[in-house]
């Protein structure tokens, strides 16, 4: 099969459209052949150099794509050839097949096009795991989202709104803050021109804080806290060490959790991929919260995408077609 | 009455058994007469100026006490004049009487005197909450407890072994070590020999640890945690503010919660009392659990209990007698 294959470990954007071989499914698996695959900040990272995979994974990179099952291996769940996916993965999405365990996979939510849904299953996976399954975020809270023009951002502020909760954003342009206001955010910072923390401080703090900065926030994440509030740190955009005040914690009873999907184990993955579509997949089904798809790429100019990605003018998500 | 009063607020020993005004009671509340109290290291905090009462809670030391129900208010749940009763406090157990909200009162255990009883409600609601309601910790689960011959440690050793949990502690001497291992722990670490985040590393790290250092061993029990792990500081024994290495907590997906009981609310206090009557009193009347009384002094020796707590060298908890 083809798939994007790195040339050059040393080069991140040495991405190339080449052979491969063709996945073996074992039990539990399914082959899908894949339509589209949707671009993560991991895939970036991996490039790099500094995000591996998991033991036994492919190296290929992809953390999600969507498709038709090809071929099922044994208790395949009811699975069968012909059925439209949504996969989330621990990595070989950026093919032409990838091999997934059935807890793994979503059916393509009604009335949605393939080549939209892939954008799906990474986000709300990482997001209602996160908010919901970890930090317990309900009806009458408030959520803070940093970045909240990415891909993580928009969806995290649709699915806050629809569990009925007060969203805080944050985000670097007045465009960006306008895009979030329009999906329903409430509290609108652009970080260049006001301390977050100040204005979470002001609206009584937040009960739930989604992070992808790491250090760079965490003193003043602790600040922007309610009673009770949790922090959940899902990247270390702005480095990995920074200095707790533990009596400040502690002052609020708060909690900080740092996680994140790729490493769990199958169970694990299973468990909140199908949290996610008993919760999540009606709400993209009666049009509460609707895909951010930035741009649609062939899949062979990768390099580009992550390109674009990184560019930091990205709203939402990027998604890579495969053609025939 | 008579109660402990700090005749000098730069004096934490200058506690004489003087006159105070008896408290009132109202709405949900009781009036007991208290027949014995116990000390915590938060008493001694406190007469340093260091832990300041909630609003609205009296400035009379003593955050656990047992006695006779002497007056209930409206809306007393049910508890009657003569009940002997336990008590978890917000302040105000070193007198002779105690107003205290319905939902921080525990019957006095099947079997057991009020002088020992009177030693639980603090560490038991303080150790079910943090390891069980906060952390979650299960059978087959590994728990590290800092200070394992202390109040807190040796209520943690007895309640987390009935719990089908293994237990691991630090402590300072090899006698210590001796009266956990007599009390069900089963990994001992002496922290002046041996590193604790490498022997807990041997043992497939913790998935609870029960910490009261705070800062300084805030990197070490970050290494010290399994997979999934959740760090609970109850205590800053060892400083306020650590660095915190992201990158290592995230590759545990680990959770960090600081956390206490004093400033929850009435309504967070009764869940937890509430929870600890029904998990922990059971234990105590069977005899899973046994009191660990290291003296029994009498009140007027306030300042006495406080230098023999804060010599290090007590295993277990000192109970103060209120005569008549």
């Amino acid at each position: 099969m083809k798939a994007i294959i790195q040339t050059n470990p040393d080069d991140p954007r040495a991405l190339e459209w080449g052979d491969a071989p063709t996945p073996e499914i074992g039990d539990g698996e399914v082959l899908v052949k894949v339509r589209a695959a949707a671009v993560n900040r991991a895939d970036i990272l991996q490039a790099r150099g500094h995000y591996p995979p998991p033991k036994g994974v492919t190296d290929i990179l992809g953390l999600e794509c969507a498709g038709v099952i090809e071929k099922v291996g044994d208790n395949a769940g009811g699975w069968q050839v012909g059925d439209e996916v949504c996969c989330l993965l621990s990595g070989g999405g950026f093919a032409e097949y990838a091999a997934v365990p059935v807890g793994q996979l979503l059916p393509v939510p009604k009335g949605w096009e393939l080549e939209r849904a892939v954008a799906m299953p990474e986000v709300a996976c990482t997001v209602y795991s996160n908010i919901v399954m970890v930090a317990g975020l309900k009806e009458g809270d408030t959520l803070l989202v940093h970045g909240g023009a990415g891909g993580i951002g928009t969806f995290a502020i649709q699915l806050a709104k629809s569990l009925g909760a007060t969203v805080a954003v944050t985000a670097g342009s007045a465009e960006k803050l306008e895009r979030c206001r329009e999906l329903g955010a409430d509290i609108l910072i652009n970080y260049r021109e006001d301390a977050f923390e100040d204005v979470l401080k002001e609206h009584g703090g937040a009960n739930v804080i989604l992070d992808i900065m790491g250090a760079k926030y965490l003193d003043r994440n602790v600040k922007a806290l309610a009673m009770d509030g949790h922090l959940v740190i899902i990247g270390m955009q702005g480095g990995v060490k920074g200095e707790l005040n533990i009596g400040r914690l502690l002052s609020k009873r708060g909690s900080i959790t740092a996680t994140g999907l790729r490493y769990r184990d199958k169970a694990d993955k299973a468990r909140i991929v199908s949290a996610t579509e008993d919760i999540v997949w009606p709400l993209l089904e009666n049009g509460t919260i609707t895909d951010q798809i930035h741009a649609t790429m062939d899949i062979r100019d990768t390099a580009k995408a992550h390109e674009l990605l990184d560019s930091g003018e990205v709203t939402g998500k990027i998604v890579l077609v495969v053609g025939d």
